[in-house]
């Protein structure tokens, strides 16, 4: 084995957190994180180390530095903020700290009354050493302490004098400003950030089906017609307008009304069989309207705090243009027909899968990523993206990068409802969002353990959750048998839960439960297959506790992430309580803690005794404390850790509690008399 | 971002394991044991996977391949022997298994009664594309089956005829024999295993002073005295002979009896202190005998299956040769003189460490390595190396691989006592074994958390431990206080479990237990110091039950590895009960199994209910099963899980079963009543 080129370097670097996949694959922050970084960092020997976080956006050609801190055990932790949009990268140097040992030594030969002469002369030394390599005032001040610790060593200076030189605060100071360098060691890679804007972390998506929208039931309805009635979505505080594919509708074996294989005449057909004689993915089904009227809505969302999210399915109804330009990019069958999408024994004619081994695979990456970027020149910025696990993973990691780098506030959402690691890859190649399993989370240790992968492996560093109660394709078993109480519960568990989250709506608040059979997630009269007529102005709508729950989670900055929660003890298997905190970022300043009980039993009242865990809320044992229900605008005092709630399904099954620290005055504990 | 060069290949692998930091490290295995790798393999959409195993020694052309199995949740796993002392490598492939998916779809279509004309006639296609790049008979007959498929197909051939055909096993094993290599996805990284002799997993070692073994009570002894009085260690079944360091001792700063700063005329200095005006590290103490001496005591011992081990100590006496030969190989104080040991406010004088900063650095690492060589070239091939953590990390590396590329049979011993990432950092870098915590984990929880860390966290690839009761440096508190009974209870553990461990004797097995002052773990008139008398004949003698301890060791192959390692719960926390069990492997073939049971507590009795995990011991519920106390040289009957001890003091406070399955005849029975 060779001799490395600096053998001298004798510190090492190991275990650093946060990486992926040995750095393969950047973490994930939004504007305005944090990013904090550990390390175990040591040497052999007695000498103390020192260690730097290093930190640029990529492209830069200078580092940033920061000293980490010592945490014990030779673990080192250091932290630096992202505030732009884009790739970062990050990395740990060592180095032995020469001065920070010599100082340290100093202090104990002091204390145990040896003659310092030499060590004295060897400080001395040390800072000419330093000097050396640093130019201007710095480098004149450590000569000139070198100078004055020479002259004391000179006639045996007495341990006071050479201590007050020595260990002053201002030439360690000095000093750490100037690590060594020369035989200093780098951890082995550079690690990479990708910083999204904030609604990466923190979004509330609303579905819908703009055929749907029309005023006169029955008729096929148009994007003006969404942009007619935009404020019932922005009224109830979503800031995601998603819609399904916009393109024109397949007519070859079309899907009729509740999947039926025949179409009747009339039957508008699935959205998500994508492509006919009018155009494919870069097309709008004629019967929405034009070019000019999707970019109205667009406009008019923008007006309205929605940002419109498009639906990418990358797959092709048998009249799609490419089946006849691009034949190659699909397989072909013995027959010389195009295979059409099949899980055996189910068969669906109505749609060609691409192929992603096809011999003009760049070809067809290309083309898929023109679709991508025809929509970003339209203005739109968040893509859903349909079954990515169903396209191949070497595609979906060009194709994003690709987009990132000419567009880095793009946003996608992968919708891919398979097994984990699928899932997990997909997030790591660059997808932003992610559906997840919480659609099929009910009971309490399911969700406590669900959260737990989510928030507290390393999952955190780069799969950002987004919970749906409900979607077009997934009406729960939950909804379908728990009444309006179990749609509040999701809800609640949904918007609070996961700083991202979405709805399929009118269904969600208009509480449509009915499946196509019994065992069935499907619903019966699916709006996938029909057009829709929704009461929105419904009395029994939930929309203004979606407003109330949105508007919790607008003002509430603790609800705008995850990584804070935790799940507090209470006495009841079916109610489920759990915090979430930030600190310093309160309206005020001061913290933001949210407090969310919810009760997992749609039929019958549940009650019980919360144990909360105060330290977690930075409480203390003999304080009171106000907690503030947001959703039912009501008041309570509270006492230390043990606490009653009762919840009943047919008000708000759920607290939603804003904790309030300081009872400020007299009259604010009238109230609770 | 560039497209890869091949976009086609579908299957991602991940979280391969075992794996060191990224691959920078080897992990270690002994001759005869299996690698098991386990890995995500999965790939989009759902075509199914298969998963390679890659593996081959180090150098050679070719890898071996061996398909992994399915383990469920997309991870796979596969084994390998490794039969060769030196390095090899592994890493995983994976591919689309293109004809697994046709036939897992083929029975599905069957069993849904579909139309078979055009899959039967996809998999003749298949077929005759694998063929294409297969040569010889299996070409010949996969294209006989592709033939036959195709004139089925041709009229609508009925189900069962198409089954037959196609689902034949013989089919599938022939098609598994050639997986795609086309666009086979590759792990990133080729993972390294360094294998070594089988003594580096299961050796049992002994220490002592030669100095001591003259049989004239203060004479220096020789290494022809040891070598007269060898079957005294060989008889008690050891297979280490571990010599601290055989070199001439420094007389400058020279310590006394009892590390007293002054020597005495007559003190024989302590063997660490090396070099003097008679040589250095390849030099041999004149008191102790020639170069032949020496190795006519290698020639000894290895005829009484004891290998001997020597201290490599690498620092120097102020009047060894390197000080005026290589005075750039030492730091200077200030004032020109040579900088000698410190931790302030301790100073050691009489030892001069190496400096791995010096300008030479590169000439000190020769010179090291020359050291080892020198010795390896006597005939040495185990090390056990003094204070490796106050050398710098990089040359340990360097050195380790280089002396191994020579002599792969070499085997270090790292004495580091010290933080737990440093010691960690040093098993990674190469050493074959590390002296552990062990000596310091007195109770239960101590032990099961200790022993959980090196047995079941990543430490399990690359740290063997070796665990020691005692050192020349270390009397443990529980020695000094514990008596007789602390002496065997700790043998018991430290031997059973770890397969590596050692003592250092006479002193240990004669129970020398005073301490130089309360608090100390230094002993009073340590043999570092002085040349001690050991009545070797002495009746209180432990030598018979280490002679059964170690004996039990070698007859029993469970004890000859960790990883089997199981606790048992006992209701008693003054008592301990594990297992090791090896399957196939027992001296009739079948199971060997090994049960302790040890008591913690030197002074009392104590009894309790074992609770066995029956099925961790390949034991039935309602299984009779014989024990046989190997250290007592009896035989229990036990039933089911729960059993009945008891341990005194005064006799062995341990038992060490084996466990015996099958109770055989009524004479069998008989024995209990």
């Amino acid at each position: 084995m060779e001799k490395p080129n600096e053998g001298r370097a004798r510190v090492v670097i190991e275990n650093l957190e946060p990486e992926l996949s040995c750095g393969r694959f950047p973490i994930k922050r939004v504007i305005g994180d944090t990013v904090e970084v550990e390390a175990d960092v040591f040497a052999d020997g007695h000498d103390e180390v020192e260690a730097r976080l290093l930190w640029k956006k990529d492209g830069e050609a200078e580092w940033q530095t920061v000293r980490m801190t010592f945490l014990g055990n030779d673990r080192w932790r250091g932290t630096f903020p992202v505030d732009h949009v884009g790739p970062y990268l990050y990395t740990v140097a060592g180095s032995i700290d020469r001065f920070g040992t010599w100082r340290h030594d100093l202090e104990k030969r002091i204390a145990a009354g040896q003659d310092l002469t030499i060590p004295i002369q060897a400080g001395a030394i040390l800072l000419e050493q330093i000097a050396s390599s640093v130019k201007g005032k710095d480098a004149s001040k450590l000569i000139a302490w070198a100078q004055e610790l020479k002259a004391q060593s000179k006639d045996a200076p007495s341990a006071a004098k050479a201590a007050k030189l020595a260990l002053t605060s201002e030439l360690a100071e000095t000093v750490q400003l100037y690590p060594d360098h020369l035989v200093e060691t780098r951890y082995r890679r550079e690690l990479g950030v990708f910083v999204d804007r904030q609604k990466a972390g923190f979004s509330a998506w609303y579905e819908l089906f703009p055929r749907s929208w029309s005023t006169t039931p029955g008729k096929h309805g148009t994007f003006r017609d969404v942009a007619a009635r935009l404020e019932y979505v922005s009224e109830m505080g979503f800031d995601v307008l998603y819609l399904p594919p916009i393109h024109p509708i397949g007519k070859s074996f079309r899907k009729g009304r509740n999947n039926s294989t025949e179409a009747a005449p009339g039957d508008v057909g699935s959205p998500w069989a994508i492509g006919s004689s009018e155009g494919g993915h870069t097309s709008i089904h004629p019967a929405l309207g034009t070019m000019e009227d999707f970019q109205y809505l667009l406009k008019r969302a923008g007006q309205l705090g929605l940002e419109v999210a498009l639906d990418i399915a990358f797959q092709c109804a048998p009249d799609h243009p490419w089946v006849t330009e691009h034949p190659e990019f699909f397989k072909k069958r013995p027959d010389g027909s195009i295979q059409y999408a099949e899980n055996p024994p189910k068969k669906y004619q109505d749609i060609y899968p691409l192929d992603f081994e096809s011999s003009n695979w760049k070809g067809l990456w290309d083309a898929l990523k023109e679709v991508f970027r025809f929509w970003i020149g339209k203005g739109v910025r968040i893509f859903r993206v349909d079954n990515p696990h169903t396209k191949a993973f070497p595609f979906w990691e060009w194709v994003i990068k690709e987009l990132k780098a000419e567009s880095p506030d793009v946003l996608l959402l992968a919708e891919a409802f398979t097994r984990p690691r699928v899932m997990e890859q997909l997030a790591k190649l660059g997808f932003s969002q992610s559906y997840t399993y919480f659609t099929w989370r009910n009971t309490k240790d399911e969700i406590v353990e669900y959260m737990y992968q989510l928030t507290r492996t390393q999952l955190r560093e780069y799969f950002r959750p987004n919970f749906w109660p409900n979607t077009p394709d997934i009406l729960t078993e939950s909804l379908q048998v728990g009444g309006p109480a179990a749609f509040k519960s999701r809800l609640v568990l949904a918007a609070t839960l996961s700083a991202n989250y979405g709805i399929y709506g009118p269904a969600f608040e208009l509480g449509e439960h009915l499946p196509i059979r019994s065992g069935s997630e499907e619903y019966l009269n699916s709006e996938k297959y029909e057009i829709k007529t929704w009461d929105l102005d419904s009395p029994q709508s939930l929309r203004p506790l979606i407003a109330k729950v949105n508007e919790a989670r607008r003002n509430n900055p603790a609800l705008h992430g995850n990584l804070s929660l935790h799940f507090h003890s209470i006495e009841n298997p079916m109610l489920l309580c759990y915090s979430k905190r930030v600190q310093n970022a309160g309206s005020d300043g001061g913290d933001n803690t949210v407090l969310a009980i919810v009760s997992l039993d749609p039929f019958h009242q549940q009650s019980g005794w919360v144990q909360l865990d105060l330290n977690v809320l930075g409480l203390e044992a003999a304080q009171a404390f106000e907690v503030e229900d947001l959703l039912a605008d009501q008041r309570y005092l509270w006492h230390g850790s043990r606490n009653y709630v009762e919840l009943r399904p047919q008000g708000i099954p759920a607290h939603l509690f804003r904790i309030r620290k300081h009872v400020r005055t007299e009259k604010d504990f009238d109230y609770y008399r």
